[in-house]
Protein backbone atom coordinates (compact mmCIF):
# COMPACT_ATOMS: atom_id res chain seq x y z
CA UNK A 1 0.00 0.00 0.00
CA UNK A 2 1.08 3.34 -0.93
CA UNK A 3 -0.23 6.16 1.13
CA UNK A 4 0.63 9.18 -0.13
CA UNK A 5 4.06 8.54 -1.88
CA UNK A 6 5.21 6.20 1.95
CA UNK A 7 4.31 2.62 1.48
CA UNK A 8 3.63 0.83 4.74
CA UNK A 9 2.59 -2.55 5.48
CA UNK A 10 2.31 -4.16 8.76
CA UNK A 11 5.78 -6.51 9.40
CA UNK A 12 3.58 -9.78 9.72
CA UNK A 13 1.79 -9.37 6.41
CA UNK A 14 4.93 -9.13 4.59
CA UNK A 15 6.66 -11.78 6.28
CA UNK A 16 3.59 -14.17 6.05
CA UNK A 17 2.40 -13.32 2.19
CA UNK A 18 6.18 -12.39 0.41
CA UNK A 19 5.80 -16.15 -0.92
CA UNK A 20 7.71 -17.11 -4.62
CA UNK A 21 5.74 -14.99 -7.04
CA UNK A 22 6.78 -15.69 -10.43
CA UNK A 23 3.57 -14.94 -12.88
CA UNK A 24 3.86 -11.32 -13.39
CA UNK A 25 3.20 -8.43 -15.91
CA UNK A 26 6.06 -7.14 -18.14
CA UNK A 27 5.16 -3.57 -16.77
CA UNK A 28 8.54 -1.65 -15.38
CA UNK A 29 9.12 -1.38 -11.54
CA UNK A 30 9.29 2.52 -11.21
CA UNK A 31 12.55 3.71 -10.03
CA UNK A 32 11.20 5.16 -6.48
CA UNK A 33 10.55 0.97 -5.89
CA UNK A 34 13.51 0.04 -7.17
CA UNK A 35 15.26 2.74 -4.74
CA UNK A 36 13.32 1.20 -1.78
CA UNK A 37 13.83 -2.07 -2.58
CA UNK A 38 18.10 -1.72 -2.37
CA UNK A 39 18.15 1.01 0.17
CA UNK A 40 16.30 -2.32 2.30
CA UNK A 41 18.85 -4.57 1.17
CA UNK A 42 21.88 -2.81 2.37
CA UNK A 43 20.51 -2.68 5.65
CA UNK A 44 20.40 -6.04 6.53
CA UNK A 45 23.25 -7.20 8.76
CA UNK A 46 26.15 -8.74 7.61
CA UNK A 47 29.54 -10.66 9.22
CA UNK A 48 31.56 -7.94 10.55
CA UNK A 49 29.65 -5.52 9.33
CA UNK A 50 31.65 -6.16 6.03
CA UNK A 51 28.97 -5.59 3.43
CA UNK A 52 31.34 -7.09 0.89
CA UNK A 53 27.97 -7.35 -1.33
CA UNK A 54 27.24 -5.98 -4.87
CA UNK A 55 23.97 -5.47 -6.66
CA UNK A 56 23.46 -5.98 -9.99
CA UNK A 57 20.11 -4.94 -11.48
CA UNK A 58 19.53 -5.77 -15.23
CA UNK A 59 16.34 -4.57 -17.23
CA UNK A 60 17.69 -4.04 -20.69
CA UNK A 61 15.92 -6.46 -22.77
CA UNK A 62 18.85 -7.30 -24.86
CA UNK A 63 20.52 -8.69 -22.46
CA UNK A 64 17.23 -9.93 -20.54
CA UNK A 65 16.68 -12.14 -24.44
CA UNK A 66 20.19 -13.42 -23.90
CA UNK A 67 19.84 -14.61 -20.18
CA UNK A 68 16.58 -15.91 -21.17
CA UNK A 69 18.06 -19.00 -23.11
CA UNK A 70 20.20 -20.08 -20.50
CA UNK A 71 17.73 -20.02 -17.50
CA UNK A 72 15.72 -22.40 -19.36
CA UNK A 73 18.84 -24.38 -20.37
CA UNK A 74 19.56 -24.22 -16.09
CA UNK A 75 15.65 -24.85 -15.89
CA UNK A 76 16.03 -28.49 -17.95
CA UNK A 77 19.35 -29.99 -16.40
CA UNK A 78 17.35 -29.15 -12.63
CA UNK A 79 14.51 -31.48 -13.90
CA UNK A 80 16.55 -34.01 -15.25
CA UNK A 81 18.74 -33.75 -12.20
CA UNK A 82 18.70 -33.05 -8.45
CA UNK A 83 14.96 -32.70 -8.82
CA UNK A 84 14.29 -36.14 -10.68
CA UNK A 85 13.64 -38.29 -7.91
CA UNK A 86 10.87 -35.94 -6.56
CA UNK A 87 9.19 -35.35 -10.19
CA UNK A 88 9.33 -39.46 -10.91
CA UNK A 89 7.65 -39.58 -7.35
CA UNK A 90 5.33 -36.89 -8.04
CA UNK A 91 4.87 -39.02 -11.44
CA UNK A 92 3.71 -42.29 -9.72
CA UNK A 93 1.66 -40.94 -7.35
CA UNK A 94 -0.09 -37.54 -9.01
CA UNK A 95 -3.15 -38.00 -6.29
CA UNK A 96 -0.90 -37.14 -3.11
CA UNK A 97 -0.78 -33.98 -1.46
CA UNK A 98 3.16 -33.61 -1.62
CA UNK A 99 2.61 -34.80 -5.46
CA UNK A 100 0.06 -32.15 -5.90
CA UNK A 101 2.26 -29.18 -4.09
CA UNK A 102 5.24 -30.11 -6.40
CA UNK A 103 3.45 -30.15 -9.44
CA UNK A 104 1.91 -26.91 -8.63
CA UNK A 105 5.29 -25.49 -8.17
CA UNK A 106 6.88 -27.30 -11.19
CA UNK A 107 4.27 -25.50 -13.70
CA UNK A 108 4.84 -22.12 -11.38
CA UNK A 109 8.76 -22.30 -12.09
CA UNK A 110 8.28 -23.82 -15.80
CA UNK A 111 6.52 -20.30 -16.21
CA UNK A 112 9.27 -18.61 -15.16
CA UNK A 113 11.69 -20.33 -17.41
CA UNK A 114 9.05 -19.75 -20.25
CA UNK A 115 8.61 -15.97 -19.82
CA UNK A 116 12.48 -15.43 -18.18
CA UNK A 117 12.59 -12.17 -20.79
CA UNK A 118 9.49 -10.45 -19.89
CA UNK A 119 10.62 -9.60 -16.14
CA UNK A 120 10.82 -6.01 -16.40
CA UNK A 121 13.72 -6.03 -13.77
CA UNK A 122 16.28 -8.81 -12.35
CA UNK A 123 18.54 -8.52 -9.20
CA UNK A 124 21.41 -10.13 -8.91
CA UNK A 125 23.56 -10.35 -6.03
CA UNK A 126 26.93 -11.60 -5.36
CA UNK A 127 29.31 -11.62 -1.85
CA UNK A 128 32.79 -12.07 -1.18
CA UNK A 129 34.08 -13.94 1.61
CA UNK A 130 30.54 -15.50 2.58
CA UNK A 131 30.90 -19.53 2.34
CA UNK A 132 27.77 -19.84 4.90
CA UNK A 133 25.38 -17.11 2.84
CA UNK A 134 24.79 -15.73 5.90
CA UNK A 135 25.98 -12.54 5.05
CA UNK A 136 24.24 -12.53 1.74
CA UNK A 137 20.60 -13.78 1.89
CA UNK A 138 19.34 -11.72 4.44
CA UNK A 139 19.70 -8.43 2.27
CA UNK A 140 18.45 -10.67 -0.71
CA UNK A 141 15.50 -11.71 1.46
CA UNK A 142 14.90 -7.64 3.17
CA UNK A 143 14.87 -6.99 -0.92
CA UNK A 144 12.18 -9.17 -1.23
CA UNK A 145 10.12 -8.15 1.22
CA UNK A 146 10.54 -4.18 0.84
CA UNK A 147 9.01 -5.17 -2.95
CA UNK A 148 6.28 -7.07 -1.31
CA UNK A 149 5.52 -3.80 0.73
CA UNK A 150 5.06 -2.09 -2.79
CA UNK A 151 3.31 -5.12 -3.92
CA UNK A 152 6.22 -6.23 -6.23
CA UNK A 153 6.46 -10.07 -6.39
CA UNK A 154 9.56 -11.63 -7.06
CA UNK A 155 11.00 -15.34 -6.38
CA UNK A 156 14.68 -16.33 -6.01
CA UNK A 157 16.36 -18.67 -8.14
CA UNK A 158 20.21 -19.81 -7.48
CA UNK A 159 19.82 -22.13 -10.83
CA UNK A 160 21.82 -19.70 -12.77
CA UNK A 161 25.00 -20.89 -11.28
CA UNK A 162 24.71 -23.81 -13.52
CA UNK A 163 25.71 -21.27 -16.46
CA UNK A 164 27.63 -18.96 -13.99
CA UNK A 165 30.66 -18.65 -16.68
CA UNK A 166 28.11 -17.54 -19.33
CA UNK A 167 26.35 -14.93 -16.89
CA UNK A 168 29.64 -13.59 -15.77
CA UNK A 169 30.56 -12.76 -19.28
CA UNK A 170 27.08 -11.24 -20.16
CA UNK A 171 26.67 -9.14 -17.28
CA UNK A 172 30.54 -8.10 -17.45
CA UNK A 173 31.35 -9.50 -13.83
CA UNK A 174 34.92 -10.19 -13.19
CA UNK A 175 36.37 -13.68 -12.29
CA UNK A 176 38.93 -13.27 -10.70
CA UNK A 177 37.58 -11.02 -7.52
CA UNK A 178 36.33 -14.02 -5.59
CA UNK A 179 32.54 -12.39 -6.08
CA UNK A 180 30.39 -15.62 -5.45
CA UNK A 181 26.92 -15.27 -7.30
CA UNK A 182 24.39 -15.66 -4.78
CA UNK A 183 21.51 -15.70 -6.90
CA UNK A 184 18.97 -14.26 -9.14
CA UNK A 185 15.66 -12.33 -7.89
CA UNK A 186 13.18 -11.36 -11.05
CA UNK A 187 10.86 -8.50 -9.60
CA UNK A 188 7.06 -7.91 -11.74
CA UNK A 189 4.03 -6.82 -10.39
CA UNK A 190 1.83 -9.93 -9.84
CA UNK A 191 -1.40 -11.65 -12.14
CA UNK A 192 -2.15 -13.34 -9.14
CA UNK A 193 -3.23 -12.57 -5.46
CA UNK A 194 -0.81 -12.68 -2.22
CA UNK A 195 -1.86 -15.05 0.48
CA UNK A 196 -0.60 -16.66 3.34
CA UNK A 197 1.78 -19.86 2.45
CA UNK A 198 1.27 -23.25 3.47
CA UNK A 199 3.68 -24.50 5.63
CA UNK A 200 4.65 -27.56 7.72
CA UNK A 201 3.94 -26.39 11.07
CA UNK A 202 6.80 -25.16 13.25
CA UNK A 203 6.29 -27.77 16.15
CA UNK A 204 6.79 -30.29 13.72
CA UNK A 205 10.10 -28.75 12.58
CA UNK A 206 11.55 -27.51 15.92
CA UNK A 207 12.76 -28.75 19.17
CA UNK A 208 13.60 -27.80 22.29
CA UNK A 209 17.02 -28.22 24.59
CA UNK A 210 17.53 -31.53 22.29
CA UNK A 211 17.17 -32.37 18.47
CA UNK A 212 13.82 -34.52 18.50
CA UNK A 213 12.78 -32.99 21.73
CA UNK A 214 9.06 -31.71 21.87
CA UNK A 215 9.42 -27.60 21.11
CA UNK A 216 6.57 -27.15 24.33
CA UNK A 217 4.64 -24.68 22.05
CA UNK A 218 1.87 -25.88 19.44
CA UNK A 219 1.26 -23.86 16.44
CA UNK A 220 -1.88 -25.25 14.16
CA UNK A 221 -2.73 -22.49 12.71
CA UNK A 222 -1.01 -19.25 11.10
CA UNK A 223 -0.47 -16.81 13.90
CA UNK A 224 -1.09 -13.92 10.52
CA UNK A 225 -3.56 -12.62 10.06
CA UNK B 1 5.00 -2.65 19.82
CA UNK B 2 1.88 -5.03 21.47
CA UNK B 3 -1.53 -3.69 20.95
CA UNK B 4 -4.08 -5.69 22.87
CA UNK B 5 -1.85 -8.98 22.43
CA UNK B 6 -1.22 -8.40 18.81
CA UNK B 7 2.46 -7.00 18.19
CA UNK B 8 2.20 -4.97 14.94
CA UNK B 9 5.37 -2.85 13.20
CA UNK B 10 5.63 -1.03 10.28
CA UNK B 11 7.83 -3.74 7.51
CA UNK B 12 10.35 -0.80 7.11
CA UNK B 13 10.48 0.08 10.29
CA UNK B 14 11.91 -3.77 11.20
CA UNK B 15 14.02 -3.76 7.80
CA UNK B 16 15.85 -0.71 8.53
CA UNK B 17 16.47 -1.49 12.55
CA UNK B 18 16.55 -4.67 12.75
CA UNK B 19 20.60 -4.47 13.47
CA UNK B 20 22.92 -7.19 14.48
CA UNK B 21 21.74 -6.46 19.14
CA UNK B 22 24.22 -8.31 21.29
CA UNK B 23 23.94 -6.24 24.87
CA UNK B 24 20.65 -7.99 25.91
CA UNK B 25 18.92 -8.83 29.94
CA UNK B 26 18.08 -11.96 31.09
CA UNK B 27 14.83 -11.95 31.22
CA UNK B 28 13.15 -14.80 29.13
CA UNK B 29 11.23 -14.91 25.90
CA UNK B 30 7.90 -15.22 26.50
CA UNK B 31 6.01 -18.45 24.88
CA UNK B 32 3.82 -16.42 22.49
CA UNK B 33 6.91 -14.45 21.27
CA UNK B 34 8.59 -17.19 20.43
CA UNK B 35 6.21 -18.63 18.51
CA UNK B 36 5.36 -15.65 16.55
CA UNK B 37 9.58 -15.96 15.96
CA UNK B 38 9.07 -19.55 14.79
CA UNK B 39 5.87 -19.26 12.80
CA UNK B 40 7.39 -16.22 11.13
CA UNK B 41 10.34 -18.24 10.46
CA UNK B 42 8.86 -21.56 8.32
CA UNK B 43 6.54 -18.83 6.16
CA UNK B 44 9.57 -18.14 4.04
CA UNK B 45 10.39 -19.37 1.17
CA UNK B 46 12.94 -22.17 0.52
CA UNK B 47 14.12 -23.90 -2.82
CA UNK B 48 11.36 -26.10 -4.20
CA UNK B 49 9.44 -25.22 -0.90
CA UNK B 50 11.20 -28.27 0.35
CA UNK B 51 11.33 -26.96 3.81
CA UNK B 52 14.91 -28.99 4.67
CA UNK B 53 14.96 -27.39 7.78
CA UNK B 54 14.97 -28.15 11.77
CA UNK B 55 14.99 -24.97 14.37
CA UNK B 56 16.53 -26.17 18.07
CA UNK B 57 15.52 -23.58 20.47
CA UNK B 58 18.30 -23.42 23.60
CA UNK B 59 16.85 -22.17 26.88
CA UNK B 60 18.18 -24.85 29.15
CA UNK B 61 20.98 -22.99 31.29
CA UNK B 62 22.68 -26.33 31.64
CA UNK B 63 23.12 -26.47 27.81
CA UNK B 64 24.04 -22.56 27.57
CA UNK B 65 26.78 -23.68 30.32
CA UNK B 66 28.21 -25.87 28.15
CA UNK B 67 27.99 -23.74 24.99
CA UNK B 68 29.36 -20.56 26.42
CA UNK B 69 33.42 -21.64 26.53
CA UNK B 70 32.56 -22.94 23.01
CA UNK B 71 31.57 -20.12 21.88
CA UNK B 72 34.38 -17.69 23.43
CA UNK B 73 36.83 -20.44 21.91
CA UNK B 74 35.60 -19.66 18.42
CA UNK B 75 35.70 -16.09 19.26
CA UNK B 76 39.46 -16.00 20.24
CA UNK B 77 40.03 -18.07 16.91
CA UNK B 78 38.40 -15.49 14.94
CA UNK B 79 40.37 -12.59 16.04
CA UNK B 80 43.81 -14.65 16.44
CA UNK B 81 42.87 -15.80 12.67
CA UNK B 82 40.43 -14.38 9.84
CA UNK B 83 39.89 -10.90 11.24
CA UNK B 84 43.59 -10.79 12.84
CA UNK B 85 44.14 -8.35 9.02
CA UNK B 86 41.08 -6.30 9.94
CA UNK B 87 42.19 -5.98 13.80
CA UNK B 88 45.98 -5.30 12.57
CA UNK B 89 44.74 -2.66 10.59
CA UNK B 90 42.66 -0.36 13.09
CA UNK B 91 45.07 -0.98 15.73
CA UNK B 92 47.76 0.68 13.51
CA UNK B 93 45.36 3.44 12.54
CA UNK B 94 42.92 3.33 15.70
CA UNK B 95 41.11 7.65 14.39
CA UNK B 96 40.33 5.83 10.92
CA UNK B 97 36.29 5.82 10.44
CA UNK B 98 36.57 2.28 9.56
CA UNK B 99 38.76 1.32 12.71
CA UNK B 100 35.99 3.17 14.61
CA UNK B 101 33.38 0.68 13.24
CA UNK B 102 35.39 -2.09 13.27
CA UNK B 103 36.54 -1.85 17.03
CA UNK B 104 32.99 -1.11 18.48
CA UNK B 105 31.86 -4.31 16.49
CA UNK B 106 34.37 -5.96 18.13
CA UNK B 107 33.44 -4.87 21.50
CA UNK B 108 30.02 -5.81 21.00
CA UNK B 109 31.29 -9.19 19.64
CA UNK B 110 33.53 -9.61 22.70
CA UNK B 111 30.67 -9.13 25.32
CA UNK B 112 28.50 -11.74 23.06
CA UNK B 113 30.93 -13.96 23.85
CA UNK B 114 32.00 -13.01 27.27
CA UNK B 115 28.21 -13.41 28.30
CA UNK B 116 27.29 -15.89 26.13
CA UNK B 117 25.41 -17.91 29.46
CA UNK B 118 23.18 -15.15 29.54
CA UNK B 119 21.35 -15.06 26.72
CA UNK B 120 17.51 -16.59 27.79
CA UNK B 121 17.20 -17.88 23.83
CA UNK B 122 19.18 -19.51 21.07
CA UNK B 123 17.87 -20.52 17.86
CA UNK B 124 20.03 -22.88 16.10
CA UNK B 125 18.87 -23.61 12.59
CA UNK B 126 20.07 -26.42 10.57
CA UNK B 127 19.31 -27.25 6.90
CA UNK B 128 19.98 -30.54 4.26
CA UNK B 129 20.77 -29.93 0.53
CA UNK B 130 20.95 -26.11 0.51
CA UNK B 131 24.71 -25.90 -0.31
CA UNK B 132 24.33 -21.84 -1.15
CA UNK B 133 22.46 -21.25 2.25
CA UNK B 134 19.39 -19.55 -0.04
CA UNK B 135 16.99 -22.11 1.30
CA UNK B 136 17.86 -20.70 5.72
CA UNK B 137 18.74 -17.31 6.01
CA UNK B 138 15.89 -16.33 4.95
CA UNK B 139 13.99 -18.65 7.35
CA UNK B 140 16.68 -17.21 10.37
CA UNK B 141 16.29 -13.51 8.98
CA UNK B 142 12.33 -13.81 9.37
CA UNK B 143 12.72 -14.75 12.54
CA UNK B 144 15.02 -11.92 13.60
CA UNK B 145 12.69 -9.40 12.32
CA UNK B 146 9.64 -11.34 14.17
CA UNK B 147 11.27 -11.05 16.75
CA UNK B 148 12.33 -7.09 16.61
CA UNK B 149 8.77 -6.51 15.96
CA UNK B 150 8.52 -7.69 19.71
CA UNK B 151 11.11 -5.47 20.54
CA UNK B 152 13.24 -8.83 20.75
CA UNK B 153 17.12 -7.95 19.78
CA UNK B 154 19.04 -10.77 18.45
CA UNK B 155 22.67 -11.30 16.19
CA UNK B 156 23.26 -14.09 13.68
CA UNK B 157 26.68 -16.08 14.60
CA UNK B 158 28.00 -18.73 12.52
CA UNK B 159 31.08 -18.93 14.71
CA UNK B 160 29.93 -22.34 16.32
CA UNK B 161 31.14 -24.07 13.16
CA UNK B 162 34.20 -23.91 14.51
CA UNK B 163 32.91 -26.58 17.09
CA UNK B 164 30.71 -28.23 15.29
CA UNK B 165 31.35 -32.05 16.59
CA UNK B 166 31.30 -30.64 20.44
CA UNK B 167 28.01 -28.71 19.53
CA UNK B 168 26.34 -31.91 17.56
CA UNK B 169 27.04 -33.34 20.60
CA UNK B 170 25.91 -31.25 23.59
CA UNK B 171 22.59 -30.78 21.63
CA UNK B 172 21.63 -34.28 20.34
CA UNK B 173 21.99 -33.28 16.45
CA UNK B 174 22.77 -36.68 14.29
CA UNK B 175 26.04 -36.28 12.33
CA UNK B 176 24.61 -38.67 9.86
CA UNK B 177 21.70 -37.02 8.65
CA UNK B 178 23.24 -34.07 6.27
CA UNK B 179 22.33 -31.46 8.38
CA UNK B 180 24.12 -28.67 8.14
CA UNK B 181 24.33 -26.05 11.54
CA UNK B 182 23.54 -22.80 9.56
CA UNK B 183 24.04 -20.71 12.75
CA UNK B 184 22.89 -19.61 16.14
CA UNK B 185 20.23 -16.50 17.00
CA UNK B 186 20.66 -15.47 20.20
CA UNK B 187 16.97 -13.86 21.55
CA UNK B 188 16.80 -11.20 23.97
CA UNK B 189 15.52 -7.63 25.48
CA UNK B 190 18.31 -5.14 24.54
CA UNK B 191 19.98 -3.24 26.94
CA UNK B 192 20.28 -0.34 24.62
CA UNK B 193 18.05 1.01 21.93
CA UNK B 194 17.42 0.52 18.20
CA UNK B 195 18.30 2.59 15.61
CA UNK B 196 18.88 2.62 11.37
CA UNK B 197 22.12 0.99 10.89
CA UNK B 198 25.13 2.55 8.87
CA UNK B 199 25.74 1.39 5.81
CA UNK B 200 27.80 1.95 2.36
CA UNK B 201 25.00 3.98 -0.11
CA UNK B 202 23.44 1.53 -2.90
CA UNK B 203 24.55 3.51 -5.63
CA UNK B 204 27.51 2.69 -4.15
CA UNK B 205 27.63 -0.86 -4.36
CA UNK B 206 25.15 -1.52 -7.16
CA UNK B 207 25.03 -1.41 -10.66
CA UNK B 208 22.86 -1.49 -13.75
CA UNK B 209 22.96 -4.08 -16.35
CA UNK B 210 26.53 -3.84 -15.92
CA UNK B 211 29.17 -4.73 -13.39
CA UNK B 212 30.43 -1.40 -12.38
CA UNK B 213 27.88 0.79 -14.44
CA UNK B 214 26.21 3.54 -12.73
CA UNK B 215 23.27 2.26 -11.04
CA UNK B 216 21.35 5.42 -11.85
CA UNK B 217 19.57 6.38 -8.65
CA UNK B 218 21.37 8.15 -5.86
CA UNK B 219 19.72 7.65 -2.39
CA UNK B 220 22.66 9.54 0.14
CA UNK B 221 20.27 9.35 2.59
CA UNK B 222 18.28 6.20 4.45
CA UNK B 223 14.47 5.94 2.69
CA UNK B 224 12.90 5.30 6.82
CA UNK B 225 12.14 7.11 8.92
Amino acid sequence: MVNGGVWTMDIREALYTTRSMRRVKPDPIEPDAQARILDAAIRAPSGGNAQNWRFLLVDDPALRAQLGPLYRECRDELWTGVYKPRLDAAAADPEADESIQFLKIKRSADWMADNFEIYPLLMFAFAQHDPSGGSIYPAIWSAQLAARADGIGSSLTVMLAFRQAQVYEILGVPEDEGWNMAGCVPFGYPTGRWGVAQRRPAHEVAHRNQWGAPLGLTIDEPLYP
